[in-house]
Parts: C-alpha cells; structure tokens; sequence
C-alpha cells in the first residue's frame, strides 16, 4: 500500500490565474515527504528527527514537472514512494493527483546529516529497516 | 457542537526558535474559517464563494493574541465561532489549542463584496440563515 | 525620518481575487519590522537577535485593519514606529502605503526573552538606548 | 550584464536547523525571474503579464541543486538567464549566491498561455525580441 497524503488547496495557495501558484507545489510535496516519515515512525517528522535524533535531513535536489493545474475543487493527493537508499541520502518520487488527474511528479533527494556537527551521515538504523522493503523504482 | 479545524504543524512552519514562525499563525487561523465554511456549505469555501456565487470576502480587520508556542509535538485544534454578523460583514473568533492549551486567540472581520462589481454586499441569504443561529459572543 | 521599508509585491502574494491575499499581509509588516532592527543595528535582525545576542523576540499580539487593498501595480511602503517600550515588551505601529493610499494599520507588540532559557527578559541596554527616542504614539 | 536580483533572507525563512527551509527556496528563485521581467519590461512582471497583456506563464518544470545553506548572515543575490527559447516556452537558469558561494543552481520553464482561453500560445513578439539576444546555455 502506497502512502498518500492529502492536501486541502485552498483560495489563499491560488494566485490571479485562479490555480494553484507555482511557488506552493514544492511545499505540498515536502509536506508529503514529512507526512510519509510521520506515518510510518509513529509520528516522527523532520521536527522530531532535528530535536530528539540529532539527525537533520537537508535537501540536494529537488525536481518537478506540472502536468496539470492544481485547484481548491479538488482534494489533492500526494502519493510519496522512496526509490533510491543511499549510504547517506534518500531519493523520492512524489505524484500529486487531483480528481483522477496526474497534476505534478516530482523527484527529492536529501542526506541525512548529524544535527550537531551539521556533517553527513549515514542513513539511521530504524530508517534504513524501514525503507529498504519500500524502495520502487 | 463548535467547529474545529486540525492543522497538522510542521517544521517548515518553525523558525530557528523551534516554534512556529508568527507570520505563519495568521494563515492557520484562515485555513480554519475557510474549512469552517467548506464544512457548513457543502464544500464551498473561498474559492467557490468567488468562482461560482460570485461573493468576495476580503478582510477589513484581524486581531491576534499569542499565549503559546506552537509546534509540531501536537495537532493544533482551531475553533471556529462566528460572532456577530452585520448587514454586509461578518466577524469569527478563533482560538488555536494545542496539548489542551489555549496557543492563540483571534477575531477576523470580512465584508461581503459583489466580487465583479468589488463593492461591498449584503450577507447572501443562505449564509445569514447558516450563521444567525451559530452567533456567540 | 521615520523607517520605511519597500516590499515588491508580486504575482505570488496574490489570489484570484487579484489582490495580495490577507494572510501575506501580516507577513509584509513582520519583513518590515525585521528591516527596521537591520537598519538601526548595523545588519542585525531577529535571526542575529537569537543567534548572537542570545535575545528572542516572541510575538504576543499583532492586529491589523486592511483599509485598501494591495496589489503589484505599485511598491509597498511599510512604516514603521515604535510606539511604547516597556520593561520586557515593545510595540510597533506598522502602515502599508501603496500610491499615496493607506493600505493597512497595524499593532505589534513582541516580548524580549532570553534566547536560551525561553524566558521573558529586560529589553537591552543598546535598544533601550536606540528606541527611547523614538517612541511616538 | 547579467541581471541579477538581492533577495534580502531573514528569520521567518529559516527553519529550526537555522537555515532557509527548503520550500522557501523555489519561491526566491521564482522572484528573481519576475523581477527579471519587471526590469526588462519598463515594470511588468507575471501579474501585469495577465491583466494588461492577457498572457499566462504557467510552469512546465523546474529543478534545482542545493549546494551550500542559506541564513539571514548576507544577501542573497540570484543571477537570471535565458538558457533557451522555444517557440511557445522558454526556460531560465538561476543561481543564487551568498558571500561568494553557489547555493543553489536552478532550471525552470514556463510556456506562454492565451490567459482567456488557457491555451498555449507563441511568445509574444517583444519578448521575443528582448530575449533572443541574451541567450546564454
């Protein structure tokens, strides 16, 4: 089962061509990352990673193609699926459909870092175990 | 039964004092009057009051009292109350609870505008049936 | 000379209804707040605040009256006075002027803290010294 | 000359690792490409695009290398340039810089739009003219 996150667009994320602004849809998928480490680590966001695992997550890449406007008509979900596991980054896909409809795919990596030292790391553990079954390409 | 709107925080809400960022409190507050009409009105929110009843709903006042930090350790709990309506505005307290405790109040005072024209409009009348009987003080 | 700060509103900060959507707005006279420090302290602002002088700056309340609205037709120009400093606070009156129009008022009031044990603190020596003489009410 | 746009980086954008949050930084780089639009066209940018000109810019696809953090410590200039111009899109390389460092590399391409109809269209013939020249790959 593929997570998916939930996103209610509202009037304030749409600009004056009446769509959502480019400017909001990286943030809905970044919201969607930390919801998929939400849900599969018993509530554990970037947040909790940063303050009670002295892990910190920062991006390297991020990419987007917009397939479809985005609007407040519709739910938009987020579907979020890890495809690469490195020693010391994870890569992962992103898909933001609305009514049946393929609105965005984008790509995000981060490295995991020690939130002290702000150097990499390999990737913890628990987080390893837990995404290496979910790996798609 | 007081309606209630859950925002999930999350670290891109926060600033380097590890809580939410003030600028950021506001927008919470408006996402929760816009579900508290999505809720009431079948899904209509500001977009569809715009778009489809051709009303405008811009903002001539908002007030907020910061009691709490808030961050991403809980759900934050926005409930919504209007509390006075006027021929052509209408006025919504909104109080943000976190961890059982009061984080932020606030009021928000909106007209109704003919949103062609841009001049301001009586409340529609199946808005003013809704809220009439909801109205707290 | 009062402290003016420019802000160049654009396409992003407004929604469909072609006007810089209300939630920005508070943000625009946070960003000129934080300019007026820049400007008086050489540079520093509330990030300097928290992370050199060990100072926070947690906000307790803000109101606004939106009086116009605002769009990217013209530069925005923030005004910003203190208005009181007391032993642990200070408040600020912030408007938003856009072609000759007051766009819209604001009240600011923010406490000073230690930074590191998240406790409300004396205002500084060298702003008590910088605002005094600038109080207006 | 190649234009170049300050963004002036503050508390409100930086997360709790005291750096900017990652979702911020699409949105500087999409203000830099409107302001490299408001200085080349005597002040029009994507807003006045739509109202004045009838022409929509929705983006197609963006991505971006983040390669040094962001703080509030020094501005942060972001450098615009035309890298290719197709008969109805055209794409746009920004690298921001701080204290002499690359921070983040970016591509981003929008296609012109009919803003009524929402349909693709050429792009207009002044832009075309302002922009052939100053390609660069």
């Amino acid at each position: 089962m593929t997570f998916q996150h939930e996103i209610n667009v509202t009037w304030g994320d749409c600009d004056p061509a009446k769509i959502v602004y480019t400017g909001r849809i990286p943030n809905f998928a970044l919201d969607a990352i930390n919801a998929f480490w939400e849900h599969h680590l018993d509530g554990d966001g970037w947040y909790q990673f940063e303050m009670d695992r002295k892990v910190g997550t920062p991006f390297v890449h991020m990419s987007l193609d917009f397939r479809h406007p985005i609007t407040p008509r519709h739910k938009l979900l987020c579907e979020v699926v890890p495809t690469r596991l490195g020693e010391t980054s994870i890569e992962f896909r992103v898909i933001g459909r609305q009514d049946g409809k393929d609105c965005f795919e984008g790509r995000f990596v981060n490295v995991f870092t020690d939130a002290i030292a702000f150097k990499k790391r390999t990737a913890p553990d628990d987080i390893r175990a837990l995404i290496e079954p979910m790996i798609e390409s």
